[in-house]
Parts: structure tokens; C-alpha cells; sequence
């Protein structure tokens, strides 16, 4: 039997976990009403790369085509060459950063033009459509779900909350304010008496990732979740804290086991318990394990 | 001839301002039309004492039932008492932020149910309603008419960020996610193995005014404003943001000259131009000043 709410997700114990807290959640205030997901990996593909580790790598073209020199960096000659024994000896956080560099003193506006000009002319590098269609349909279903029953959807990311928020409501119908990532520090810039906030490359608190996606919910987003969807241990803390509440809640990991459809990974190991896979963790958490192999019977939307 | 959306906004210059540029943003897509207000003075009164003291007053004198010996600390005595010459010399910041260690220690949720307590219970202490009743009507009535074009409206408070948002559905129909103020820090505590934030008495980042709000607009609500409506220097950058922009755009200075029907006094001077009063800053600048006694019919909302 499907369901109509969710016509992607296959019958089982999975999608039944689903229903049952969107029966329950009616039964509560509209305003307690919260879910909150991980973007990278929960609502949209991230192999072989992060989607804004391509978009970094398209910056860094246009602007070695500008400044050739920009080439002999190591961090960018290793991206350039797709030499992937010195980026793993730099760290890609390292790489990351270095290439965040490029975006340097332009203003909000100027970012969101070049990550929406990036959306609108780049593909997925191996299945060759754009990255609107490398979002996961069951997921884009769910978040239909929970706002057929006034549910607030927020994005929770580990990546650039600019980057994010530029395609936010085209991709999930989320409107900036209800995105949070990493962030990014701003300088104010008063050039001809018109104040401007101009990108750095200094961070904002830590990276949007484990105990940090707590603390920027609140700061953000000002609302306590009672679903948490997510896929690696980054996410472990957020879902943690959606679940530590007597009502109704769900905490939601999306195991990437399907090596045909998408891709096949261990969720990271990272900040929650690096010594287990997160789907242990999961079962001995009580947090409902999404197989992509098997719970859902399609994984991508349309572009 | 009054303006239907409008009723309160005596006829003049200043609503035919508001009024043209409500006309004029209908031309910009709906993403463009971002709204943001200040809170005291601006949408609620902020006389005699900032509402927020009021409330910390309120949990002074809860504290002290409890544990009588807190009266002897030199900044809540001269509170308790109304020492208004002591209070003065302490400086009402540092008694605010002594104050404030009365929350330290409790769970957001915590804040939230005491903020609302105090909202039901609290009477303005010179005109003895509710502080629902303390909004201004013509406000409201320009928020219902930038919604109903489709305006995205903010709340950017130079208050604690949890003290507004407890209310600010209620007050102005303003979700949390759309509210930010000053940032109180948290902790994570973990007992029992739930995740659970702790306020404390440190806060992020610098108080919300004057240039912390245009940071702050965008790293929480990641908008650009092309409306801003404020009362006091604090709010000047921002008004200043707002119509830094080649499209329509609107500053808004509430100015507070009715003695007979709210307060008469001038803005504070403050971290923009501390050399002149708000008002000539607002008509060097091409502010649109609302003057209380003349524009508005009437000031103060149902409670």
C-alpha cells in the first residue's frame, strides 16, 4: 500500500515511524510544531562532493582565468589538478577554506549571484543534471507532509549559510530566515555614505556542525525541533535534542546504502561517538534509520 | 480622507510617503519586499521604563521573596527601592545586565513561559493596561498592509532576542525565526543524557544596536530590508541599510513629540551621531519622521 502524503516511501517500519509521529504531531500546539534538517547528504546529494566544494572549484576557475598566478597557490594548483593525495595531505577543510578566500570582500548580494548563477548552469559531475535534480524526493515529499500539517521546516547545515540560503526557497520552499549553516563574518563598509556589508573569510562561532547546530537552532532560529532529519555524526547532537522531550518526536538518519541508485558510505564518524558507525549509534539511540535501498522507491526529484 | 488600510494614519505627507512607497514596491518581486522594525519606541511603547526592565523588576521581586539577602546587592536595592539617583550613577546598563543574572541558569523554555506569565499578569505602570495595549495601532495597521502585498516583516530589537520572540507572534504576528535582538549565550548541558540549553549571563556578540543590527540582519534573518522603521540613534545604520539601494525604499523615524497622549521626548542620542538629535538626523538623511501628534489619529492598539 502507498501512502499519499508520501508516494515515494515504500511500505515498512520506516515509513510507518513517519505516519505515526505526523498522527501524533497534529495533537500538538501549531507552534510546537518544528523540524529541522541537515542539508549535505539528508535533503540533497553529497558525492562525490559537497555540491559547495564544486561551486568553490567553479569560483576558482573563473578566477585563475583572471589571475593566472592565482594557480601556482598549492591548495588551488592540487584542486586544479584533481591531485587527490596532496588535497587528502592538506585536509579539505583546509582546501575548503582556501577556496572560501575567493569569495573575499564581495557583498551578500554578489555571493547570492554567483551561487545562483552556479545552480542555474552547473551539473552533478557523474550523473550529468543539475543540482536541483540531486535533492531526494522521499525527503521533498516529507517536508510536503509536515507543512500540509503546519509544520515550520527549517535547514540545519554544516555548509555556508549564504550558500544555502540563496537557493533555500527554490529548492524546499524555505525562506532565508529559516536557514542556518555556517557563518560567515562581515565587515561594514560605509564606501559614498552607503552602508554595505562585505563577505571575510573569519567564521562566526564554529563550524555549523554536532553541538553548534544546537546552539544556532536557538540563536537562529529561536524554536526547540521535534523532528530531526539527518545523515552523519554532525547531525547526531541536533537529533539528540529534538528527541529530549516527553511529546510526540522523531529523530530521522538517512543510511546511504544504495551503491546502484546514489551512493554507499558510512556516515562520518565525527563530534557525537567516533568510535561507532552512526547507524549503531542510531539503533542504540532509538532514532528511525532511513534505508535508501530499501525504504525508498525513488530517490531523486526532478531537476 | 482617510486610507482604508491605513485608518489610523491621519492624511499628510507622511502617509502619502508610506503610501507611495507601498505602491512602488508592488513593482519589486516578493523576495525584495523585506520590512524591519525596531521594537521600543518604535512598535511598542518604551516609557516610562523599557518594558523588558519591567519584567526584570518583576523576577527581582520573585527572587527576593526567596531569598531575601539578594536585596542587599547594591544594584537590586537601589531598584527595590527606586533609587533613582543610585540607579543613575550604577548606569542603567549595568543594572539591566545584573538584572539579567536572574535568568542565569534556566532553559530557554524556562525564559519563554516566564516572559509570557509576565505579559499576562504585568499592567503599565502609568496607564494601567495590559502591554498588548502598549503597541501603537498605526503600526499594526502598517504591518497588515505590507503583508497584504506580500512583505516579509522582522522584528530587529536592540532587547533580548528570547524576551521579544515570546511575544512576538502574539504581539505582531512575527514568528520567532523573524526576531532578532540582543543574544544572550548558552551552554549545552547534557544531564540525564537529554541535550538541554542553559542560559547564561554572557552575550554573543555586541548588544543589538546601531551596527550589530545590520550584522545581525543578515546573519540571522539573511534579507536585505528596503523598509526600516526605529525610534532612536540605535537604529540609524539600519535605517540608513534600508535606502541604500537604487529601488523603492522607505525610512521610517517615529518621533515622539505627544506629550499629552504617549511621551514627548527626543530620541537618544547614540553610537550614530551623538552630535544631533535623531530627528535632524532623519531630515539630513531623507528619513521620513512620523510625528506621533500629528500623523497618528490614534496611538495605542487594543490590548
Amino acid at each position: 500500500m502507498s501512502d499519499p502524503r508520501l508516494p515515494s516511501w515504500r511500505d515498512g517500519a520506516t515509513r510507518d515511524a513517519v505516519t505515526g509521529f505526523l498522527a501524533a504531531a497534529t495533537a500538538l500546539p501549531p507552534a510546537e510544531r518544528v523540524a529541522v534538517f541537515d542539508n549535505d547528504g539528508t535533503l540533497w546529494c553529497e558525492k562525490p562532493n559537497y555540491i559547495q566544494l564544486d561551486f568553490l572549484v567553479g569560483e576558482l576557475i573563473q578566477a585563475v582565468e583572471a589571475q593566472p598566478r592565482l594557480a601556482d597557490r598549492a591548495e588551488y594548483r592540487a584542486v586544479l589538478e584533481g591531485d587527490s593525495a596532496a588535497m587528502a595531505a592538506m585536509g579539505l577543510e583546509h582546501i575548503a577554506f582556501s577556496l572560501i578566500e575567493l569569495c573575499d570582500g564581495i557583498t551578500p548580494e554578489e555571493f547570492d549571484e554567483r551561487v545562483r548563477r552556479f545552480f542555474d548552469l552547473a551539473r552533478h559531475p557523474e550523473r550529468g543534471v543539475p543540482y536541483s535534480g540531486m535533492r531526494y524526493q522521499p525527503m521533498l515529499e516529507l517536508i510536503d507532509a509536515l507543512r500540509a500539517i503546519d509544520f515550520s521546516v527549517f535547514v540545519v547545515s554544516g555548509g555556508g549559510t549564504e550558500f544555502v540560503r540563496a537557493v533555500s526557497e527554490q529548492l524546499y520552499g524555505v525562506a532565508p530566515e529559516g536557514v542556518v549553516g555556517t557563518q560567515v563574518a562581515y565587515r561594514l563598509d560605509n564606501e559614498d555614505g552607503r552602508p554595505q556589508l562585505i563577505r571575510t573569510t573569519e567564521l562566526v562561532g564554529d563550524p555549523n556542525e554536532g553541538q553548534a547546530k544546537i546552539q544556532s537552532i536557538q540563536r537562529v532560529l529561536g524554536r526547540r525541533p521535534i523532528l530531526a532529519g539527518g545523515n552523519s555524526a554532525g547531525d547526531a547532537e541536533m537529533l539528540e535534542y529534538a528527541t529530549a522531550n516527553d511529546g510526540p518526536s522523531l529523530a530521522l538518519l538517512v543510511d546511504h546504502d544504495d551503491a546502484e541508485r546514489e551512493y554507499a558510505y558510512e556516515g562520518v564518524a565525527g563530534t557525537f561517538d567516533a568510535a561507532e558507525p552512526i547507524t549503531v549509534t542510531a539503533s542504540r539511540l532509538g532514532w528511525t534509520v532511513i534505508s535508501m535501498e530499501t525504504d525508498w522507491d525513488r530517490v531523486f526529484s526532478d531537476p
